[in-house]
């Protein structure tokens, strides 16, 4: 249903690359559209570099041709373009369904410019309904499970195909399920000063412009 | 000179010990002393069972037949001794200079009881003279670097024989030469808060008890 949406958004923010940029490539189901849509202009003669935020968006980004680079050899990021799972009207936005909200983060708090694209779905009045991904050292996991369920954070360990998931950098995540979230910095904070937690899926103050598929339009809107 | 103190101060911890409990064992030069000590009782049949806070006093603790299991198989530490690099007044402490503190931090969170054994010379009146070890993942190192650089925190990527030093979690360590600390509460925050930090070296409010070898005696010290 949403996944012309989906298309619609992440094939808008490529309007706003310039030759030259270099990118930050985000992870997931919408900016998958936006890849597509920078291989095709590579393919054109298009000179863009880019940096990538997970092992998928680096095989798929070479895939189609664009020049990845390690995000330690380049200077500075010019836009990063990436999807969220829940945004609301104030741009906080919950980050992670795909797992790899500890790379995103990094590479956002880089970039000069941060757009997320989204389908319709994901602007809520709220956010919190989408259970909190929450990056984890593995040393002593249960013990940090258990302290979230000791504070009703009703956490989950993510697995995936029966085991474990891991992230990119080697650790698990934790979905918190919320229902919803009154004071988001403050809950950023608690999370980030527990010992364990490397990150949470939090993404506060970081966009500045969010495209959304609704409909057969894409809707952009600038923070205010 | 200060290892006579040291000596006193780690083989000191060993009285608060009693037969049964499960203990964590820090890292570092004074608690390598407790860690000596705990050996000998457990030679002599006393029974302890312990978790481990890195690879090397894993091995140590090993070495002596003390009965090492992983953090995630015991339900609860009753008391973890370890050492620390500099303790003001108010037992806040910086922690990390042997590169285990992440793993230190959460087995200290967990622990029912924190003992910390020093030398005379880690009691400070203010902390931040020794500098500040701050675990980053890999990815994006140089740029985390470069933030610390611009905030004024004088930072300076761990090394070891020639290579990057790298944690038992895999990442780096940028020690922060700060000079001294006057928020400690406030500083922890902001360096947890940025993506690409994993945890830092600031203890505020975890230990119970400091134990400082002062000369030829153990001074005992309970917290506030």
């Amino acid at each position: 249903m949403y996944n012309k949406e989906k298309q619609i958004a992440g094939e808008k923010a490529v309007d706003f690359i310039e030759e030259g940029m270099t990118l930050g490539l985000g992870t997931g189901s919408t900016v998958y559209y936006s890849i597509l849509k920078i291989g095709e202009l590579v393919k054109k003669g298009f000179k863009v570099k880019a940096v990538s935020t997970s092992s998928n968006t680096t095989k798929l980004a070479l895939s189609l041709g664009i020049n990845v680079l390690p995000l330690d050899s380049v200077e500075t990021i010019d836009l990063a373009i990436d999807g969220a799972d829940e945004i609301d009207r104030d741009f906080n936005a919950i980050k992670g369904g795909g797992g790899a909200l500890l790379y995103e983060k990094i590479v956002a708090s880089l970039a000069k410019r941060v757009i997320w694209v989204v389908d319709s779905s994901k602007i809520v009045e709220k956010i919190g309904k989408f259970p909190l991904p929450v990056e984890i050292v593995r040393f002593g996991y249960t013990h940090t499970i258990n302290h979230f369920q000791n504070v009703g954070m009703n956490p989950v360990l993510r697995q995936k195909d029966g085991n474990i998931y891991i992230t990119d950098n080697g650790n698990y995540i934790v979905d918190l399920h919320l229902g919803e979230i009154d004071k988001p910095e403050e809950l950023s904070s608690f999370l980030n000063s527990w010992p364990g937690v490397v990150d949470n899926g939090l993404f506060l103050n970081v966009s500045h412009l969010v495209i959304v598929g609704r409909g057969n339009t894409a809707e952009v809107i600038t923070c205010k």
